[in-house]
């Protein structure tokens, strides 16, 4: 379910080992808006086709595979903004973000952050209609408040 | 559905328009992390007991409610960052995109478009498994698409 | 030859102005790569076949259109980034500038001064190979040499 | 009497020793009002009942804790935004800083310098009613000039 | 307890009408670290003497003010960046948040929110020891919440 | 002594104002590197030999004119970068600051402050080694002080 | 056909490479308005005279090489604005950028990126009446797709 | 004749190397408005008594001395901002550039190149009554533009 543009896709494996975890099927294209542009349109018209329900597209720069097929499809589309050289993701962030009315796209945090936040928020998308990925998410959202709560002991008694 | 923080009405209204042409029910609450931060904990951990499918939350400056609200539900929650004086949005826009790992928030245009966009988005996320919704967006973008082909015409006539 | 994006009309009849001034001839079409995504498509496809020589665009927010069109074609795009609320053609220009390597986009100033200069531009390419163009933009240069000297002089013989 | 969110321990190490230095008794708790809402909320509201009368409050990226422990106590809140990736600091500092009227969080420097101040901060504070405090700050500074004395005079002997 | 740098007044009058409310007693001084360095060291160097408790000060542009006071005193210095054209309160706000370690200034929200926010965080240092002025803020806490819920409850009728 | 370009003659006209009334002779041109590039070229070349002892530009957006012209003689160039739309002067900022070196650029603030502070630098530089113009300086000094004392005094009587 | 200013060599040293596998004459210059003005103006006013037909440059901080030669030729000018500390490229994005009406320079992708682009959209610009240049930029076109394709097979099959 | 504030010391270096190769003389000082702001005070106030001509100040974060001592003194001031983390000098910048009109402080580009620069501009300053000086400034431009024309050389024949 999920298409990054290459080198980012580094960051974007963190997306695809939380949907693994969560069990539910995914795709991975590699696909450019600038570098491909007509494989990615036919990829857009067809996704609702094949049974795809959630979209997350990964890349930095003039990011703007997101926003062109959140026109081409009616199904919700999450972006992931990269950061890349020179401007640190603020690039990618303000060509993905700043669409405009009538055509979303949800961004989420620039760089790893995004990449596992955009598996999650396809979960929960996913489970707006699906108790078995909301009990999922539910046991995500308990593993990270225990975890937080571990590190507070720890250092709560180091600096006893 | 909808939850804007006081004189943010006026911008979030559009969302609201969108929602009662599409026939989804939604309800509309004004709340603060700030200012009544009991009240809204106590209402995001109400969410999906009542049913409530999509938030979307919009709020201007140090926009924490968004965040907020994701780390109390599981529901899919899209912020649309309000600009205000004097940093025009960027204040609250990075402090509801930038969440740490775990507790996603699908941000929206800044402002005006995203107050729009946040209702599509929501939306989207109904249609995934609602077909009737899906047949509004796919509606709602041929008269996107009609309208803009009407400017079109007009201006290559002007112009001619 | 200009192609805007709607209300941004007003500000990219500055290019028409001087194309219709140097004699050159041009249409004008109102597409948006996200409300009418397959016109644009078409039309990006047909541009060479047409005859056009050079392309210009003119749009706010997350600027794609550019480098969509650069990625249907191998004629020179040339970009004017708009400034709209809030983030005042920074989102425009980052959007239409930071394009990946092998799909150039030709950004021009932001705004008003970026219309005109779109116009300047496009003559300038199609000046390389035509003398009587070259010829106008050289008047033209000497036509703002001579305002200028002109403000010089009044300048200074108010501040004698 | 501080707070920090994890990793960002290395940091704030740097206000514990100084609050030891000054012989001021503290607590440190690793709280996220993302991953363990209700607990932070909890320990919030315990604030004053605990005696505590400064608290300090150290995160990066949407830094929210500052602000929601804000709302939830009468004493003075200090924070200390961190510089992660991408966006070396600016969303923390917009996110902690542009508070709502009514609420207000009390914004160190970004980063170490703004770890050691959070310190200072909370001392002068603390001095305000505590003679023995306020002289370990005026010794402190004392301290700090004579240190910057010496350093004067290696410089202007090594460039005589 | 208060001092703004002359026009600055009309933001920061909000700053003493809440510490009026308290009835807390405070002074009022436009001085210059720039116009008038020599009266502002003067006055700096008396704070102390003079029984004043906590210091506030407001300013925009390179805001120098509440860091030189900051290190004449070992009072808590509050900062309110006020914004100015054309960078519209980032350059008051990094002048006087990015102090080196050792010297303090505890920065609010830029502008009118922050003027309000530094008269709380006054009354909030104040608090600290003496009870009357805690309630005072709770007080206001409690008005602030009832305001906000009786805004919620017009705009719950209204959208009915 | 001073340069404008054009409309900026509004703004700039501050600096004559106090050159003025400082006794100080000037001359005015409008000059543009890019309008007029060989006049500009010429002046540049000729500004010691007609006794120029200080040059100070102004202009907005891209500001070449105060790093070309100080490429071209040894004078001391004083610029003010003028705040125009869209980036309100960020570019006129870093375009005139970001000299390599070699070739240095004295940036004043931007706006009516610089305009300003251009006056009083090209006469603080004079001043080195005229101490009638050294005097006329702390004479404005004096005044600024006297100035604020004024405000100060109707300050504190107004908020007694 | 290029001139870089020094160290930018190996940056630019991409733009060579593929006008060199286009089969594109070109000369290269090292040449600084700020740090030989005289060399660079004479360069300027003679590239037409060569049978040069189009311009690139690249350089970083204040750029102002783009934009003054573009002043003294009747060519199409391309800059690239180089990435240098500490403002990453922004200042040499900027003051490239931002020309006043009438004397464009057409602005690449910062950095790397843009060193390339340079070259492409050069060869779009020769290519407007050059059928073999455009069959060149059409099989780069082709080359790109094939490999973006290769790439997104790899994916496919390692993510099946 | 130059104050960095400690480690600066590295990077303003570079001014001294300049001055000692000028043959003009000077003194180095230590000084922070922050740490040792009643040092500091006293020295700009004697300042023009022993006999400066100009004053170089360099400092990173909020550099308020160079805009405090522009106050105590009628002498041309100069500031480096440096570039420290995580604002890389932006903020250095606005706060030593953003001064209120009547106080200039001339500003040179941020980090290294400005360090250079404050020296040259400092021996413009010197140059204007003083021949000798302004030979020196002459040759050490001749010196740019040999070195210059010797890289143009290179590369020239390296591409040929």
């Amino acid at each position: 379910m999920v298409m990054g543009s290459d080198k980012d896709f580094t960051v974007m494996e963190d997306t695809l080992k939380i949907l693994k975890e969560a069990g539910v099927p995914y795709e991975v294209r590699v696909l450019s808006i600038h570098k491909s542009p007509e494989e990615t349109y036919r990829y857009a018209k067809e996704l609702e086709r094949k049974g795809i329900k959630v979209v997350i597209c990964g890349a930095g720069g003039a990011f703007h595979l997101a926003g062109v097929i959140s026109a081409l499809t009616t199904l919700p589309v999450i972006a992931v903004p990269l950061a890349v050289e020179p401007f640190q993701g603020m690039d990618s962030l303000l060509s993905s973000l700043q669409m405009p009315e009538g055509i979303p796209v949800a961004v989420m945090s620039v760089g790893k952050w995004g990449a596992k936040n955009a598996a999650i928020m396809a979960l929960r998308i996913l489970g707006v209609e699906n108790k078995k990925i909301k009990e999922w998410i539910r046991g995500w959202g308990e593993e990270m408040r225990r975890e937080i709560e571990s590190k507070d002991k720890k250092v709560q008694e180091k600096t006893k």
